[in-house]
């Protein structure tokens, strides 16, 4: 019995692969190298997520590699044309991100809520002015996208005593479908994107959508950059059509020195975190291994891309 | 039938009160005028709730004022040992403040815990660098204070997945006694200060306390300044024996320009704004008005201050 070979993307190996020993033959590729390799391995998996690599170096069509996984929940930046026509399976790291990104959506909405910037830029300035907050319970959330990241956001926020709807692609209990997205947009006070980066959603938050919010209302993107035309939310703020925003992900990572992005007023910016807590390198490792053990038995794997679609089909069960 | 004097320490009148017309004799005392008109009083409103002048100002023994309400929580300010010997029923703004304050405890724990103030710092300096942050669910937390605004802080934590443990003077249902206090904060992560200031409980934050916290502890301080010993705070975060605090309350308010605590790392300020959301000083004119109408009817008051202990004391049903 010949062991299968895993390409592993990614300079230094990564935690918990030790107990692989024996049971595959694992390489390791870079992106200059990954097209090389591809054609050969019958695993990859892409431990660097935030590589382009994968798109580039896809071999066609072709038997290997049989599986792909990405530590991720998006797969925007792997999912290319040959990869989705193949027979590949293609799974992510739905699960591991759900909790902390619902916690730092949490985070934002308060601290936007309380003027936490403006208290540390007030205490950077020493000056003591007092200001009122909003309340955070009985505020209005839509949260635009219905995985189980999106479920977990809305959770947390209805903890907090805010009436939220989710919003997917299509209408199942609990979840609003597309068609319902502008007229909750018009209603809301808070407006989180979890998203996944499709053909279909690219860009959807541009100049209409912010058209149709409160200028109380503020929005939050934790899904991907290139779901949000950048320039024309930085014009939305600036022009106080909204109230505030916050940004974790950017249609280029990392946000270049010089993006105007970095201070527009009343803009939030952090570096792509909102997921990774303490500890969710080993998380994403362990998953992987929980995977490896069924598709090394020749069983089914859970969390399998729909690569039409582009993200892992939420079911009502 | 003669109407009674309503006292009101502040310049600016109230909102609300218009309804007392005809109903009272609404007349303004400012703190150098306080101690001449309080004799005639028969009620006294401390719309003005950081002024201590009812302290210096109180008549002594005698009838008058019957009734005195601050729009406050705390009534540290105003009560001295001639209105505690008094017969004066004191009341505050009970209700008023619990779930602002809740909210604004948990927008600090979780600014906290996802390092929002690095990320605005960084943000600040055009840099962009990851980190990751901490999970909250799964926290431990103590919160010192029972009273509705400690609960209101406990039901919010919990609701975010932490582990409370709510500490009072004495135990009852769901609370612990003080008794049980230093082996809580032994086992905390996060330990939030909620209690009111009186003899019993000034400076009972000080370094024997931070010395039983683990490193990674942090502490946030959103009842009255006094219940810490600031200086024994700094040297415990600047030390790293714990691993950062938040006041939003200070020994002496306003803050001084050239206090220490504005720039110690790891250390939020924040203007003693825990409880103020859009709309607070309508609702405190509203529940002082519900109070006239009890007291005007010669009805029971709600709220009252046990005067020796220094708070209204909750009860178990």
């Amino acid at each position: 019995m010949t062991v299968p070979i895993l390409l592993v993307l990614e300079a230094d190996p990564p935690p918990r692969l030790g107990a692989l020993a024996g049971r595959a033959l694992v390489r390791y590729a870079d992106e200059r190298t990954l097209a090389a390799e591809l054609p050969d391995a019958d695993a990859l998996l892409v431990w660097d997520f935030t590589s382009e690599a994968v798109r580039r170096a896809w071999p066609g069509p072709g038997p290997r590699p049989r599986w792909v996984h990405t530590p991720s929940a998006g797969v925007d930046r792997l999912l290319c044309p040959a990869l989705a026509e193949s027979d590949t399976v293609l799974t992510n790291a739905r699960g591991i991100f759900d909790q902390p990104i619902a916690e730092y959506v949490a985070a934002l909405v308060l601290a936007m809520a309380k003027d936490l910037p403006g208290t540390l830029e007030l205490q950077r300035q020493r000056r003591w002015r007092h200001r009122e907050g909003l309340p955070v319970a009985g505020g209005h959330a839509v949260v635009v996208g219905a995985g189980p990241i999106g479920l977990a956001i809305g959770r947390t926020l209805r903890a907090l005593g805010m009436t939220v709807a989710v919003a997917g692609r299509t209408a199942r209990p609990g979840v609003h479908g597309a068609e319902d997205l502008d007229r909750l947009l018009s209603r809301a006070g808070w407006v989180v994107c979890a998203a996944p980066l499709t053909e279909a959603t690219r860009g959807m938050f541009g100049a209409r959508r912010f058209a149709l919010l409160q200028p109380s209302a503020r929005f939050i993107n934790v899904g991907r950059g290139a779901l949000v035309v950048e320039d024309e939310l930085v014009a939305a703020v600036l022009e106080r059509r909204i109230a505030g925003a916050a940004l974790d992900v950017f249609e280029h990572e990392p946000l270049s020195p010089d993006s105007r992005l970095w201070d527009v007023p009343g803009l939030i910016v952090s570096p792509h975190m909102s997921g990774d807590t303490v500890g969710w390198r080993d998380r994403l490792g362990e998953q992987f291994m929980e995977l490896f053990e069924l598709w090394e038995a020749g069983k089914p794997l859970p969390n399998v891309v729909d690569k039409k679609r582009g993200y892992v089909p939420s079911h009502d069960s």
